[in-house]
């Protein structure tokens, strides 16, 4: 029953030397990794030099290697061995979100069609199995929402700022720590959070959408002032990738929220990750995990290997539906949103005001906007704003105009 | 592809009716539920009488009905069911912890034999997805633990006594809202938490072990001191149900746990379920969820017929193995021990004895103690005395040698 498994390994940085690692120090696979083709040939690496090699032809023209694993940062060059890995009828593993998420209907039809298996879940939430429970467990369409911390470098600075370190410094420290990339934009900006959510989208509801068109707003504009909000009122500030039918539609998007201390998110704190899953009837769900590393990552890899033993493969259920579900931006949530410039608050067109506060320098006003009049704005380079979501329940057109009226009706009984 | 199921029922209780409704709220599957057998005719149902059949032979004897899901409390009976629902070709799905863990080989066997699947997801951790994870994701052997909280009951009573609830009230008001049954003795004494445990041990470990040769205790001997002495020391009481590899052998057993604030099962309260496990390479992972009601229960049963659908079956992959994983009960653990009586403290020889507390009234002292000699008592019937595990790792022989030697060495030093 069990496959041979002989291994083409493409990138051999934190997350490729852990699986070597972790494929050496145990004996648990029937897997050799045959050839590692890397980019520099001078670095000096753990393994002597005759394990690796610096074309990828190496591995893509070598008929025994029947597994490529893809590792490497650069996406457009991950794309052309992935493409090409696949079209040569070999599995492939990847944890390369970026790619995945931009490209991942063309990548599921290539494997389709050379009947191999295209397996990713190292790409979403590092260790934690989300993809394989979304498809394999969550597969009846209860599903209500799946959503959580999906990125260990925002969660860490994040944990640090409620202790009281500024955004800087905890970026530096997450930097010194190897949690943070030199240029740490596609982290803090949501963008890692985003790819992750798309592949979440797809294997919890069954939607392709390219992450172009899923908003996502990052935590570079926190100011102290928005921490010490959060602390007041008992919250922790998060950044969520946050996906959830609306009736027969389905909404995503990346932004920081203000969490509640009763949340089961309240206490992720660091470099772990948690994904909350909803279903109809199952109640609320959370997987918690280390999100990022070397090993936990690896790991993740490697249960996609062991299952390349047994021939596994997504089935994309959800997808195979005559659905017309669709994505859409036209939905009400509660924001805060603040700025040292008071006039920069009107930016947004608010449905509903519940809060306005002014000070010299610190502003904010809560209330429900419409979605789409938020996902306009390039939250990510408008240094005078910081928004973040409430805990409260999102409303659609209607639910807004009744709880206006109600609002309405209250203040002229008081009046 | 998708196989069309008609179901056989047994049982309409809480999980039962649960099951029906979701069944029927939702046209998530193309399955029916074409009889229900129950054993009360006069009982008011929510649905009309004509759905019902008393003799179990109006499902074992019909044809057209190909799984059997089986929801009865007694599980002598069940058994009877499920052997000849198996025998006669059909898929068995089952809640029934105490009927699986006393008989899983055989019925494993006899599914084998009939080529049918008997699937059980609901009968550990309610919605929880863990025994699907331990068998399709952590297939890889590197699993070194596998615990948690696996009763809602007993969960739901330790959180309330965090509040100043005695247990005797808590367990009171768990009986009034449902979760805990008129006689509670096979959740408050741990039995169905072991039950649990022995089908973990099966699907992490590959290790086939009887409900009767784990030790279990519950929660029924806690005294206010003790949960006193937890709350000052920062700890919180959890029922854990924990299975772990040391060395080659496997260890496990049920026992109330002191667990510290950092850890994840802290906030884990009330009725819900948390099973955490731990791998060589991804770090600690935590699976939580509800664990008891109707709905949490039935969406996992749910999740089990949909399984059947794509004919999905549990392959036990880690039992194949021609491994001679034992069970072992040869090791040391560090216990906090209590009793109104000094002298019943000596009821348990210590291997090392760490502190000595004395008052009129309330004695403790802690240290490590070797778990056969712990095990061969009957604490859930011993009044005069209250164990609970301290958050220190497990040690062999060897580790306590040294660790009194170090300590010898200590004072020594210090005189």
């Amino acid at each position: 029953m069990r496959k041979q498994l002989t291994i083409g390994l493409f990138g051999f940085g934190c997350v490729g030397t852990g699986l070597y690692q972790v494929l050496n120090q145990s004996n648990l696979l029937d897997a050799k990794i045959k050839r590692i083709i890397v980019k520099n040939k001078a670095k000096k690496r753990i393994i002597a030099a005759e394990h690796f090699g610096y074309e990828a032809s190496e591995i893509l023209n070598d008929s025994e290697i029947n597994v490529v694993v893809e590792l490497i940062n650069d996406s457009d060059e991950a794309l052309i061995i992935v493409r090409e890995a696949l079209a040569k009828g070999k599995h492939v593993v990847s944890a390369n979100k970026k790619l995945i998420a931009e490209h991942l209907d063309e990548l599921i039809d290539l494997a389709k069609q050379n009947k191999v298996s295209f397996l990713y879940e190292a790409s979403v939430a590092g260790s934690i199995p989300i993809l394989r429970n979304l498809e394999e467990y969550y597969n009846n369409d209860t599903l209500s929402s799946v959503q959580g911390i999906v990125n260990g470098t925002t969660n860490y600075i994040l944990t640090q700022s409620n202790y009281g370190v500024s955004y800087a410094d905890a970026l530096q420290k997450a930097q010194e720590l190897g949690f943070a990339e030199a240029n740490p934009t596609l982290d803090v900006d949501g963008f890692d959070s985003k790819f992750k959510l798309v592949l979440l989208i797809k294997h919890a509801f069954g939607l392709s959408i390219l992450p172009e068109n899923v908003f996502n707003y990052g935590i570079r504009q926190i100011k102290n002032q928005d921490v010490k909000y959060a602390s007041e009122k008992d919250y922790r500030i998060k950044l969520f990738a946050r996906a959830e039918k609306i009736g027969d539609k389905i909404i995503g998007f990346v932004a920081p929220h203000f969490i509640k201390k009763e949340h089961v998110a309240y206490q992720v704190d660091n470099e772990f990750n948690a994904v909350i899953v909803e279903a109809s009837f199952s109640d609320r769900q959370l997987f918690l995990g280390k999100g990022a590393g070397s090993f936990p990552t690896a790991s993740a890899v490697l249960s996609d290997i062991s299952a390349l033993q047994f021939d596994y493969q997504y089935e994309y259920r959800k997808s195979d539906k005559e659905s017309n579900t669709e994505f859409t931006e036209d939905f009400y949530l509660k924001i805060y949103l603040a700025s040292s410039d008071v006039d920069a608050l009107k930016t947004i067109p608010f449905a509903q005001i519940d809060e306005i506060f002014q000070s010299k320098g610190y502003n904010y006003q809560t209330g429900y906007v419409k979605f789409s009049d938020l996902s306009k704005n390039n939250f990510n380079d408008l240094e005078k704003l910081f928004f973040a979501v409430l805990p409260e329940p999102f409303l659609n057109e209607n639910e807004i105009v009744n709880s206006k009226q109600i609002k309405e009706d209250l203040i002229n009984e008081i009046v």
